[in-house]
């Protein structure tokens, strides 16, 4: 595991480390190694893989079959937002029932695949396509190049936390179908459609001064450990401050610990506010860019809630795919 | 479809160029689009996606799980083979049934992944891991370099074509173990373990002035008739020539048809059993390289069998996952 970035605590990741635990992965052209949002290879390609399973990633009760196609592309291809790299296109390795191939439900699975690649200005680059023993399955492998990859390590104690957009929304949308209520249009499409945040990452480097960053794709709570086990600092977030997506579903709870919102969240040197830094960006993006916390010396995740003077040191992990939400999150 | 290599016949095949019809595929970097048997960006990276599937490219009634991720690894890296290049390492996204991802079978599974990448020389360079609803599953994302891509175009009328080692191992354990028949170790290892010939591709190349090749995936006969599509030119096979695994379970129906062999297949300029080239082949890996036909003016695969003066057109393609074994051969 030598020369990998630290993951933040969950089940998922320490089966992650058990397995690179003595592999080789750094070295031989390999200018950062797995373990943040992707891996750059020399000179300035960036790469990344995100499997998308029906009945675990999505459902085609929730969505149809060209938008969960379309959301799989928009997720995979926010890890090279998380790296501040362009997209320059994804190859999609697909897996379809017997017999649904040429069906409606194959084909438009496929073409949501194809048309948010183009959507998103890429190309595709190759992929796989065979038969499935039970739901539709794609891995999408995102590949983009940067000069300056934005990592999750490299925040210090002093910086500022910003996150991009709303939080919570995608998550909500979860939440009210398994719940089996009514799903309002706009959580609906935090859900289905997620944004990567490709131009917002290369900005924030170039004109920001980032210094570290991933997209939130665990939640909050889980993400900002992963930055904070990386940059080897601890974090404090301001319950007050997070922006939840404006509807009486979206909670607190949902915004620090539900997943899929696919915003960015960055270290930037502190004073964006004051300097200007951060209206510039909400001048150009027409979106939120929002103070949630500060990196200070020490481990770990806490929350500052109104009226407390001490921020608590949050337990919780994210999103976890092998103990499912009801456990992790009730 | 524009710039796509030509693929041969079959139904998979057909599937691929209807979703890749329109899609933006070439220009911005790329320098060998999808088509061929992996992509090549520039400056020199090579990237290819291979799907495995328990129950439908594996069951682990044949090969136990560390097996299994192994031969994965070891059919994705022969798409590197195929195109000239060496092998960078790996990207691995597994889904693991619920609960088996720290048992024996999810932690074996994985370990045969990482193990076989590392005997290949390669690096872990990322992944994923998820649930998975029914049996296990990889997307091996394999991640090359070359300078002088081997293409499936580039064969030109007259070359004779040449493979590299036996054929129709791989598909005889699966017919034996198909029909509940004992299956003898040197045709299960021929299943349970492919050998990516990389090393002996970018000797063909360099020493041996291969135009055109790829892997023996989908059989000789449909892998044959890629080669012949994307050369724009028509194959003859002589079916007296073919390199049977010698077993008295291995036809040339299995050569022909049998997928899995994961040998090489290269048009080589004429002469190279009389010019020396073969021999210092043989000699320097230890391998067969045989003459199996020749490339003439026309289109598609025909067999040249003994007694007849005219070679006969092959219709059947190669393995094809939506069809299935039993309908395609029988």
């Amino acid at each position: 595991m030598e020369g990998l970035t630290p993951l933040g605590p969950g089940r998922e990741f320490d089966r992650i480390r058990e397995v690179l635990k003595g592999a080789r992965i750094g070295g031989g052209g390999v200018r950062v190694p797995p373990g943040d949002d992707a891996t750059v290879l020399d000179p300035d390609l960036v790469i990344s893989t995100d499997l998308a399973v029906e009945g675990v990633h999505f459902r085609l009760d929730w969505l149809d079959p060209h938008e969960a196609g379309a959301r799989a592309v928009g997720a995979a291809v926010s890890d090279l937002a998380a790296m501040g790299a362009g997209l320059l296109g994804v190859l999609a390795s697909v897996a379809v029932p017997e017999g649904e191939v040429w069906a409606p439900r194959g084909a438009s699975f496929m073409a949501g695949i194809r048309d948010r690649v183009e959507e998103l200005g890429g190309r595709l680059l190759g992929g796989d396509l065979t038969r499935s023993p039970s739901g539709l399955v794609v891995d999408v492998v995102a590949v983009g190049r940067t000069h300056r990859p934005l990592l999750r390590s490299g925040g210090r104690p002093g910086d500022e936390l910003w996150v991009t957009g709303r939080l919570g929304g995608a998550s909500g949308a979860v939440r009210l179908w398994e719940d089996g209520r009514p799903v309002p249009a706009p959580l609906r499409l935090r859900y289905a459609h997620p944004e990567p945040r490709l131009s917002e990452a290369i900005w924030l480097v170039e004109h920001a001064h980032a210094r570290a960053g991933l997209d939130l794709s665990d939640g909050l709570a889980g993400d900002a450990g992963h930055l904070a086990a990386a940059s080897g600092v601890g974090v404090v977030l301001e319950a007050s401050a997070l922006p939840l997506e404006p509807h009486p579903e979206v909670s607190l709870e949902e915004a620090l610990h539900g997943g899929d919102d696919f915003e960015l969240l960055v270290a930037l040197p502190p004073g964006a506010e004051t300097d200007g830094r951060a209206d510039a960006f909400r001048r150009r993006f027409g979106l939120l860019l929002t103070r949630v916390g500060s990196l200070r010396d020490g481990s770990g995740v806490a929350l500052l809630e109104p009226g407390n003077d001490e921020p608590v040191p949050l337990t919780r992990g994210g999103w976890d795919h092998f103990r499912g939400r009801e456990e992790e999150k009730r």
